[in-house]
């Protein structure tokens, strides 16, 4: 299996960089991951975020194959503790997943034309944060959840 | 008013530093704002867990002053959207508090003694973080929060 996850917007602290690429690094010890960058669709004069969105969406499943399981980064989502997060990700090594894709929204969240295409949603927090802090959190997130697979002792720490 | 966040343990890792900083520097525009780091308790030979959160609980209730406010960032406590957050820290402003403390445990999290006497406790998440996650985490919601009371515009980005 292979883990992506799939950034609408750029990052645009160079402070996060380095935190950001130490725990993708740490995950590439256990799986094949990667992170991509889709730029946000551009606001042209008096575009509304429902348009915005769906551009967004509709260049976003062009990318998405047919057998590529899809989770959405989302308020809405489940929550999860790490340990059954990690339960999660085993479960679709188990099964015959081969592109587990997990998408960070742009600036306004994402279209009706992705929720209705993909059920699957995952929340962090009942917070809000950054973009930036969701791309963090999440590969902190990850690395802890193979951390635990692999009895490695990083989680108690 | 003035906001503390007190930290059990020491920051290991440099790449998380300049985040830190600088949202510790952006939280200071709105209010008086400081980080301290209060040492772990050392592990003796036959040290239990127990007895560790016991000495840092003593060494933390050393410094509380009667009239502080303290919460406890514990993933038993309650969760709060980012704008629920922002008015509970206005409460805090409008009421009589002078000193609002939060503190992030250590390692083995907080000793009953501290539960006993400081019963408001906040989670951030429902997912186990780093010690160092939890502490940019944390300023990140802060600084959220300040610009959510006085409507700037960082929240909706």
């Amino acid at each position: 299996m292979e883990i992506q996850l799939w950034c609408v917007g750029k990052t645009d602290r160079s402070f996060w960089s380095p935190a950001v690429e130490e725990y993708s690094k740490r995950i590439q010890h256990y799986i094949k991951f990667s992170i991509h960058f889709l730029p946000e669709a551009k606001a042209a004069k008096k575009s509304l975020p429902q348009q915005l969105k769906n551009d967004e969406a509709t260049r976003l499943l062009q990318k998405i194959k047919p057998d590529d399981v899809v989770i959405l980064l989302d308020e809405k989502g489940k929550s999860f503790s790490s340990v059954a997060f990690s339960k999660e990700i085993e479960q679709y090594m188990v099964s015959s997943t081969r592109r587990l894709i997990f998408i960070v929204g742009g600036a306004f969240g994402f279209s009706e034309l992705l929720y209705d295409k993909f059920p699957k949603r995952m929340c962090l927090s009942s917070m809000t944060f950054s973009h930036q802090m969701v791309r963090l959190f999440f590969c902190e997130q990850l690395y802890r959840a193979f951390t635990i697979l692999h009895n490695h002792p990083y989680h108690n720490n």
